[in-house]
């Protein structure tokens, strides 16, 4: 039997797993991130990981890889950190950190996005995908391309930006910089950003009292809540978001026509009242006369973390 | 010596030719197309191969193979062509129709955005590429994907279409019947259309002027001399189709972070006056600090001869 850990490093906490040959768990951990720079992080998390194997009674020689997720850009090499600002690293070596603590199996990092597609690929939504994408829709737009039948890291190793394709040339701000960005029309943010612009708009209205008519207390959860209750002025901004992200979906589409899409993060836990008029959507707009499976992501927070111990097999193949 | 044959059979025109080991024309030629059904063209393109052969002096049994590139959309076996508008073919066998005249040469088909990526890849902009795109901005937007080396034919084997990405959501309506595509904004039937709403909107303008007024005899090309001569509308209108075909790219580079961007058709003969303000508007949005090189198509119209000519070996590899 052969074992492999999969570590998510997030900005506020840090999940490893230790999977077997099915990519079931063996064991699994959780343990708070501390913004204490990579070497700091990396001992903590080498720690993580003897403790998982103590738990299972599992020895390091068993081990075949680890791999390790980030929210962030790295080098071409996949080596160095280059950019997480939730992690305030910033150029980090943390395969380099994480291979000392390891000398003799081989680490790998990647990009958190990528890794759920990956993930994804393994044991989930994408499994006998040659060509797949991922949409993760929380704070910002995130997403993974299977392509190949393998992860895809961009052709120049800059990773994938699906948030900052363009969707309203010269529309909304977006954090990036760029205006009209498909993060600033189908990210929760966004779907807040409109349902207050709603709030303010109806002070009669649902999303007004749910919330008190404080903004700051706006979810996407309530917006969604709020339409699905028939709230006139929260359908309307529903609507508008599910036509959005139809038309990321349909340029994807008519880019890669990929096998499946697959769609996560939190706003995904509308089910039907989302994924129904969001295929109409695409029905509607698509090119083809028969395209990809548009399907809620399978693995949810554990994606990221399966993802990473199948960074070995993604190489080497 | 091995040799190969190319078809590119286009709306007006038949052209083929005969190339050798190093992808140079041995011969080449050309005839007009008729809207005579897929057996006749056939027979027509079937005389006009042997015209090369006994041009050259070359044996049919010194053929690796024949490809023919078509304006439109292939089944996913790649042997009937779905839709070509422009050539009157539906549902057309166009492969079997081709093979029956050269049974013991393998025939491939492509579309024709596509063949003329595999050429650039083999003979142009992307020899050497892993992944890259070719942009045609003519009356519609085309483009064709390199992706692992290879042509992209699309995940389910539907091809791409680049034109028919959203690029302002709800906006100009498109020929495919969604708002706001890609090709809306960026073909150079686009450019014409604003350049006529400049005309309208400035009677005392060089575009009224050079036209007399009739927007019927607007083209690109006008629209861009006017712009260079420093006309206000006119440089108006070209700064705005600059931005949208910068906000194209760097879509393209966020999702698939290719080696090589190249931009082929008509509106390119503006040469460094698209080029130049065209890298900048992508300098200035992209997210990368590296990111792919953006230039010229080299081959021309004879791109989907040689990528047509390419067939065999992109897929025997």
């Amino acid at each position: 039997m052969v074992y492999r850990i999969g570590v998510d490093i997030g900005g506020t906490k840090i999940a490893a797993g230790l999977l077997d040959d099915n990519l079931d768990f063996v064991a699994i951990s959780s343990i708070p991130f501390m913004r204490v720079g990579g070497e700091a992080v990396s001992a903590a998390v080498a720690a993580q990981i003897r403790g998982l194997l103590a738990e299972a009674g599992i020895g390091e020689q068993a081990l075949q890889s680890i791999g390790v997720a980030v929210p962030g850009s790295l080098d071409a090499q996949e080596a160095v950190v280059l950019d997480a600002h939730n992690l305030g690293f910033h150029g980090e070596p943390l395969r380099a950190q994480m291979q000392a603590h390891f000398p003799a199996i081989p680490v790998y990092l990647a990009n958190d996005a990528n890794a759920a597609a990956l993930g994804e690929l393994h044991k989930g939504a994408f499994v006998g995908c040659q060509t797949a994408a991922l949409l993760t829709l929380g704070t910002g737009l995130g997403g993974g391309l299977i392509l190949n039948g393998r992860m895809f890291n961009g052709g120049r190793g800059n990773g994938i930006e699906v948030g900052h394709t363009v969707l309203v040339d010269g529309g909304e701000p977006c954090t990036c910089g760029i205006h009209g960005c498909s993060e600033a029309y189908c990210s929760a943010t966004a779907l807040i950003r409109e349902a207050n612009r709603a709030l303010r708009a109806n002070p009669a209205g649902m999303l007004h009292k749910e919330t008190g008519g404080d903004p700051a207390r706006m979810t996407a959860k309530l917006a969604i809540d709020c339409a699905k209750a028939g709230d006139a002025a929260a359908k309307q901004v529903f609507d508008a978001y599910v036509g959005h992200l139809g038309s990321v979906v349909v340029s994807i589409i008519h880019m890669l026509d990929p096998e499946v899409i697959a769609i996560g993060g939190g706003v995904c836990r509308a089910g039907d009242f989302l994924f129904d008029p969001l295929r109409e959507d695409v029905r509607a707009k698509c090119f083809f006369g028969s395209y990809a499976k548009i399907c809620a992501a399978q693995l949810g927070n554990e994606a990221g973390i399966i993802g990473a111990a199948m960074l070995h097999y993604n190489k080497a193949r």
